[in-house]
C-alpha cells in the first residue's frame, strides 16, 4: 500500500476526508497501515525526495521523513512491513545501513529500504551542488552505496553476540568484520556499530526502470516497483528482470516483481467513474495535462488534451536528470502505441502508474490477470484516496482475492522478508569462512 | 536520564539484570522512559557516535541509532522529552535537520538534539578520512551546521499553512522561505520539506566544554550538559556559560546548564558502596584504570592506581581529536587540585562524570545543593545499571526533591521546552519581517 499524501490522486485533498494537516500526524499513517495489516498486505509504502518539490500554493507539500515516520508506524503495528525511500546520492551509507538495521531490530524483522537515486536539482541544491549528478554518476554510487550497505549489514555474523555475563565475554571478535571499503565514491572502514538485524539485511526494493535501475535492482534488490502500464508491457518486463536477475546468479524466485497500480474504486462502475470524475474536476483540464508534463519534463503549454503527444518536442528535452525514466517510457510508449490523445492518456495513468477505476470484481480482475500470466508477483496499490480508498481495498478487493486463493488470509511469519515468500540471507563473511573450509 | 547502554557503570552488564539482548529491544527502552516519566522528568537522553567503539569482547557494543530509537520511544510515552545525539562532522544539515523536524511533529513536541562534533578516527574512517578533522574545524561546521537547521526549521513560518480545501489555495508561498545559505563548509537552498514543528525548533543540546564547544553552546544551545566535579568548579562554569550566553544578546535564562551526575544509590550507604563495590569487582583494577585512561587519552600502562596521575607524560599527549576536551579536563583538574591517587579519582569520577554513591536522602542532598547554589538549572543523571537506578531515583529521589519544593510533581505542559521552562522561538523570517513593519 502506497501512502502518496492523502491519496494517489492529486485533487485528494479537495474533498477534505481528512484535514491536510493529516501530513504531519502520525496517527493518519497509522491508521492507514492498520487498515493495510487487517488484510494482510505485505507493507506499506513511503515515497520521498528531500526537498520542497511541487506548487504548495495549490498541493500539500512537506511531509515527514519516512525512516523516523515508519518507524513510529512500525511501533504501533504487529505485522505489516514497512517500506522506505531513501536517496543513494544524498545519503552516507554508513548512517543509511545503521538507521535501517535499527529499524529492522525495533520493528522485529520488517524493514525494507526502496533505493532511490533522486532526479532533480532542487534536491541537488540542498546538498552543496548545483544540479543532479548524471545519471550513469548516480547510478554507480547507488551500486557502490548498496554493496557497502550489503557488507555493513553483514558484518556482524549471526553469532557473533556471546553474551557470557558470568564470564565477562560480550562477543567473538573474529565475526565481527571491519568492511575496509575503498572505492570510486566512498571509504568505508566498519563495522557497523549495529548487530546483525532480524532480516538479516532488511528488504531491498529498488524501483528505476532505466538501464541503470534495471542492472542495480537485478543485481541486489528483494523487490521491484515499476511503472507498466499494458499487460504484454509488464510481462516482457516481468521475464527481462528474472533473467537479468539469473545472469547476476540469482534465483529468479528471489527478485519479486511489483508494478504500480492507481486505484479508483466505487461498488458500481458508474459510482467509481463519478467519484474519478468529481477528483478530476477539481484538478481541472490545465491540473491533468500538466501531470503529464511534469512526468515526461516539457512545458504544460506544449500539450493540446484533445490532441496527441507532441512528438517532436519530446524527442528534444528528453532529460533523465529531471523526470523519472520510468515514468516517461511508460506514458511515451503507451500514447504512442495506441495513438491517444494527452486526454485519453490521462485515464489510462495517474501517479505515473497504470489506472483503474472500477469495481471491486474489476480491480480484483485485473490484479489476478497480471498475478497468473506472469507480469507482476505481488503490486504496489496507490488509492485515489485515504483512507476510504484503503479501505475499500481491503474490505471489497482483498477478499475476492482470498476467495479466488491468491492472496494469503493471515501472516503465516513475522518478518517482511516472509510475507514476501523471501528467505533470510546469510552474511557474506560467514559464507567466505564456510566456503573456506570446505574448500 | 542518560541512558547509558545497560548502566552507566561499565560492569552493569555483568549483573545481568536485564540481558544484554536488551540494547537492540526498543521495549528495554520504553521501559526506562516509562519510569522516567512516572518520574516527570524532563527528558530520556542518548549518546552516540557512528562507529563501533571499545572492547566489545569484553563490554557489550552497537546501538540502535538515536533519531530512529527515539521516535520509537516518543510514540510509546506522552509527556517525557526526547534528546538524540548525532554528530555535525558526519551527517547532511538538510537531511538531520529534517529528520529532528519530523520527530518533533511526531512526538508532539517533545524532540531535542545533542550536538557533538565526534572525535576520534575510527569514525572517520566510516565517512572517508583517514582520520577526524581538526577540532577547529569540526566546531566550524558545526556552528555552520546549527545555523543552517535553524534556518531550515523556521523556513515555513508558522501561519504558512492556510488549507483552503474548498478554493484550492493550500499555502501562502510568501511565509515559505529559501535559505539560499553558502558557507564554508554547507550550501543549502531550503526551504526544508517539513513544516514548521510544534516546538518551532526542536530543543537543542550541547555538550562541549571545550572553547569551541562553549562558544557554540552559549550562542545556539538551549541546554549544556557538563561534566563537573566540584561545586565551585560548577559554579563558576554555571556562571561563565550565563554571561557568555548574554554576550550573544539572549536571556541568561533561556540557556539552561545541567551537569552530568552518575549515580549508586542504596537504601543505606552501605547498601550503596556494597553495590559499588559488586560492580567495581567485575571491572577489576586493571579496568578501573582503563577507564581513566581512555578518558585522558593515554596507554593504561601508564597509570598506578595508587599512585597519583603521571603529570609529566599528560601534557605531551592531549590531543583533542582523540578524546573529550571535557572529560579529560574534568579529571585532570580534579586530580591535581586534590592530590588523587588514580584510585581515588575512580571513586569521584563515572562515565566521566562526578560519582555520587549513598542513601536517596544523600543523592537529593547533592542535587539540591547544587541547583539552590547557582550552579545547575537541572541534572543529566545517569544511574549504575537499568532499570533498577532508574527506578530508585525515580522512587526514592525525586519524592525528596518534591517534597522540598524544588521539583515539579506534573507535568505543567505538553512539550520539552514547557519542561525546561524554555519559550517557543517565533521564526526568524517571520521576525525579521516584523521588524521591517516596525522600522
Amino acid at each position: 500500500m502506497n501512502i502518496l499524501g492523502l491519496g494517489g490522486h492529486a485533487s485528494a485533498w479537495r474533498l477534505a476526508e481528512v484535514p491536510s494537516s493529516s501530513l504531519l500526524d502520525v496517527d493518519y499513517f497509522v491508521n492507514i497501515a492498520k487498515i493495510s495489516e487487517r488484510g494482510t498486505l505485505d507493507a506499506i509504502f513511503l515515497a520521498d525526495g528531500p526537498a520542497l518539490g511541487g506548487d504548495v500554493s495549490h498541493h500539500p507539500g512537506g511531509r515527514l521523513e519516512p525512516t523516523v515516520l515508519l518507524t513510529a508506524v512500525a511501533l504501533a503495528t504487529k505485522h505489516i512491513g514497512v517500506i522506505a525511500t531513501a536517496s543513494t546520492t544524498y545519503n552516507d551509507p554508513y548512517n543509511l545501513a545503521r538507521r535501517l538495521a535499527s529499524i529492522d531490530h525495533i520493528s522485529g524483522g520488517r524493514a525494507a529500504w526502496n533505493i532511490v537515486t533522486t532526479a532533480g536539482d532542487i534536491a541537488a541544491q540542498n546538498f552543496g551542488l548545483t544540479g543532479a549528478p548524471l545519471h550513469a554518476d548516480r547510478y554507480g554510487r547507488a551500486a557502490e552505496f548498496v554493496d557497502i550497505a550489503r557488507r555493513l549489514w553483514d558484518s556482524w555474523e549471526d553469532d557473533a553476540i556471546i553474551n557470557d555475563w558470568q564470564n565477562g565475554v560480550f562477543a567473538d571478535k573474529s565475526k565481527i568484520h571491519e568492511i575496509n571499503h575503498a572505492g570510486a565514491h566512498f571509504s568505508v572502514r566498519g563495522p557497523l556499530n549495529v548487530p546483525r538485524s532480524p532480516q538479516g539485511r532488511p528488504v531491498l526494493v529498488q524501483a528505476g526502470s532505466s538501464e541503470g535501475g534495471k542492472s542495480l535492482g537485478s543485481r541486489y534488490a528483494d523487490a521491484i516497483f515499476t511503472t507498466q502500464t499494458t499487460l504484454p508491457d509488464g510481462q516482457a518486463f516481468y521475464k527481462e528482470m528474472k533473467q537479468r536477475a539469473q545472469q547476476w546468479g540469482r534465483d529468479p524466485d528471489s527478485l519479486k516483481i511489483m508494478p504500480g497500480l492507481s486505484t479508483v474504486i466505487g461498488s458500481t462502475e458508474e459510482e467509481a467513474h463519478r467519484r474519478c470524475d468529481e477528483l478530476d474536476s477539481y484538478q481541472g483540464e490545465l491540473g491533468l495535462a500538466g501531470q503529464i508534463a511534469a512526468r515526461i519534463g516539457i512545458a504544460v503549454s506544449e500539450l493540446d488534451l484533445d490532441a496527441p503527444l507532441p512528438w517532436h518536442k519530446i524527442g528534444d528535452v528528453r532529460d533523465v536528470t529531471k523526470s523519472s525514466h520510468g515514468f516517461f517510457e511508460a506514458q511515451i510508449n503507451l500514447a504512442r502505441r495506441e495513438n491517444l490523445t494527452v486526454r485519453q492518456l490521462s485515464r489510462r495513468i495517474r501517479s505515473g502508474h497504470r489506472l483503474s477505476v472500477g469495481t471491486p470484481e474489476q480491480i480484483a480482475d485485473t490484479l489476478t490477470e497480471w498475478f497468473l500470466s506472469g507480469a507482476a508477483d505481488g503490486f504496489n496499490i496507490m488509492p485515489d484516496m485515504f483512507p476510504s480508498g484503503a479501505q475499500i481495498f481491503v474490505d471489497e478487493v482483498v477478499p475476492l482475492l482470498r476467495k479466488r486463493g491468491i492472496f494469503r488470509t493471515e501472516y503465516t511469519g513475522t518478518t517482511l522478508r516472509d510475507h514476501l515468500g523471501l528467505t533470510r540471507p546469510r552474511s557474506q563473511y560467514e559464507e567466505e569462512r564456510n566456503a573456506l573450509l570446505a574448500g
